[in-house]
């Protein structure tokens, strides 16, 4: 059983929670109220930009030359592709680019992103791409899973946002970082193994926490 | 105006949730139940640790050898003489060493660090700093508030928690950080200045955050 | 005048000891000998690795998008296609992808790159910057000028190297750099700005260090 | 067979280079010439300003605790007592504290703390614990062996020196640094493993240079 296999296998609950949330049922059926779906958009957005400054860590760290050029390309297209993409499909929900720029972090949104950066600052590259799978990956799932029970009627914007994680381009990023981080793990000694693990679970746990602040249109209290 | 009384003016909102939260007024009064404190106090103990990481990125960072001495001797307190104190706080909650040892990071408790070290390693000297002060001040400024309204009757363990952040030797420290602060601020430009008063706003949101999981007894979903 | 005119100035001495060494003459002219080139062709493969390293990390500490977006066109550039480059160059003298993939740091590509990874880590995104101007600046200008002294004769390799760099493809490159840090160096305060000219200087002088190191045949004594 | 057994095996070139140095041969017979010892101990102070940091960087990434404490109380040391130690020890050899702020990185001890903080902040903390043995196990060493072949005479500066590293106090430090060495090495992967190596052969080859540079009274050349 490779390591990933075995991640996910101790984490199916976290998983299966963060696959499962409402506020994911309502994308798949359509039903989601707008409101929720762009507040989750934008942070979304604010959350992109931290999650690049992770791949460039993960270039900064990586122990080989393929390894890096992976992660360069993959900082390279966020940043320089998927931004424009992101932004032109939030346009779709009215929402402009001077929004954009004005959203600040919401609590999740900061917690998420600062854990994932404090471990790839801190922690060891095995760890930096532990921490970016549950995103990936779970993204991935996520489309797969409402695409294959049908996409949304009357919900354009749902039926795209599923699309866009189900296609198959997406799923072959999704595999590359997969065996990447099992690759990492394959000469990783038990210590580092363990703390893989714990920012696994953590990520998954922050991606449920993160379609509930979207459901609950989370803010600072002050 | 100083640096810190300008972020202290801007910041009064967010100060003022944070001190006079219902969990700060049940220390107040006595009328705190136990359990809430029990679970604040033990996720103290893990915050402690990551804050004592954050002193030492604050060696590694700062600009001259004098302001390096006063953060190692604040790491080496922390480390090596108040988490004893800590401990045996906690036992007269009846909570062991073993139990401490084996607390994990609620919610709150590991943004909230994640936060910090984000900003040690990722962001400037003075940007440490700054994110730094919600915690050491904040916590100065409720325990004499506290202190000033009278101890708690009946609750011996919460007047003592109360006398701990209410010392002089403890106010000391604070103001010591507090006039760090002003220096680094007196050489930023404007950019930095304004990721200082970020992470000083953001961390006293926090520590607002930080009550209120003792309060709601905050742990994971799964 | 702008900041890099300043540094520029203040700079003078360094940067002409560094622009006019015995190996930067050598190879304006076609007399070095192969096995120096070699040598530092060899040492500029490794220092690359790491210089990608230090583009990563301006990624992960740029104050905006379009700064990040920079960065990360640049380290998808040098790692996926620049790289190609330098080893298909590299074949022309002789030196097999093999011989590449088993270089060691040399003293000095060893204290060169570890000391912009130091500023890269440890310093402000300013900082940063500041130090890896010297490099991309520094060949711009060294190509320019011997580009302008008329190609050596019988030497191909050599003025294939000098076309490289005097390109005007590269010169937009250290211009658009050179900008960013005028950019940042506008809204850095006084401590900040003392630091970036360190770290510029520093860089110069490493530059310099390096064209030595080729020239030398420099290699650990055991 | 321990890791630092094995490390000590595999590095016995270096470690003889190290070791045996005209200049260490010059402190041990009392005849290295004032101005060279002079230079190396205005730069070893600035070259523990760095080390410093090191130790920080080591309790922000140790393991454990009891690890964290270790290095905090290692950290606070240097800073509020050696510090002091060195300033008056230079005041014996005519080196004022205005002499010791004023001096700047000469190359080797750039290359060096750029080096160990490279390491520190982009490697593990088991990369960073070895980087740091060379230094703290190598200088026990060198104090052991010249004390053994008995003090120069006529040299007092340089009999104290010699006990200061030899003494059992020093030793014991060199010899809990080298069993969290060992204990970090022992949870370690073969990639770890490796980049321990890397990072401890390249630091004893610094100490190496270290001398050199003293011997030489290095700076740069422009």
């Amino acid at each position: 059983m490779s390591f990933c296999e075995e991640i996910e296998n101790e984490s199916a609950l976290q998983r299966e929670a963060m696959a499962n949330h409402p506020f994911v049922r309502g994308i798949g059926d359509g039903t989601l109220p707008l409101d929720r779906f762009r507040h989750f958009i934008t942070q979304d957005y604010v959350y992109v930009v931290d999650f690049a400054r992770c791949l460039a860590l993960g270039v900064a760290k990586a122990p080989d030359l393929e390894t890096m050029g992976w992660f360069a390309r993959a900082v390279d297209y966020i940043l320089n592709t998927e931004m424009d993409l992101h932004r032109s499909y939030c346009a779709g929900f009215g929402i402009t680019e001077a929004d954009l720029d004005a959203t600040k972090h919401a609590p999740t949104t900061y917690s998420y992103t600062s854990y994932l950066l404090r471990v790839a600052h801190q922690g060891s590259f095995g760890e930096l791409v532990a921490s970016l799978l549950p995103c990936i990956w779970g993204y991935w799932q996520v489309g797969k899973r409402l695409a294959d029970q049908g996409e949304p009627e009357n919900a354009p914007g749902y039926a795209k946002w599923i699309r866009m994680y189900a296609a198959s381009e997406f799923q072959a990023v999704a595999e590359e970082a997969r065996s990447i981080c099992d690759r990492v793990a394959s000469t990783a000694g038990p210590a580092e193994i363990a703390a893989m693990k714990e920012a696994y679970i953590t990520c998954t746990r922050y991606e449920q926490a993160f379609w509930e602040m979207g459901w609950t249109l989370q803010d600072w209290p002050v």
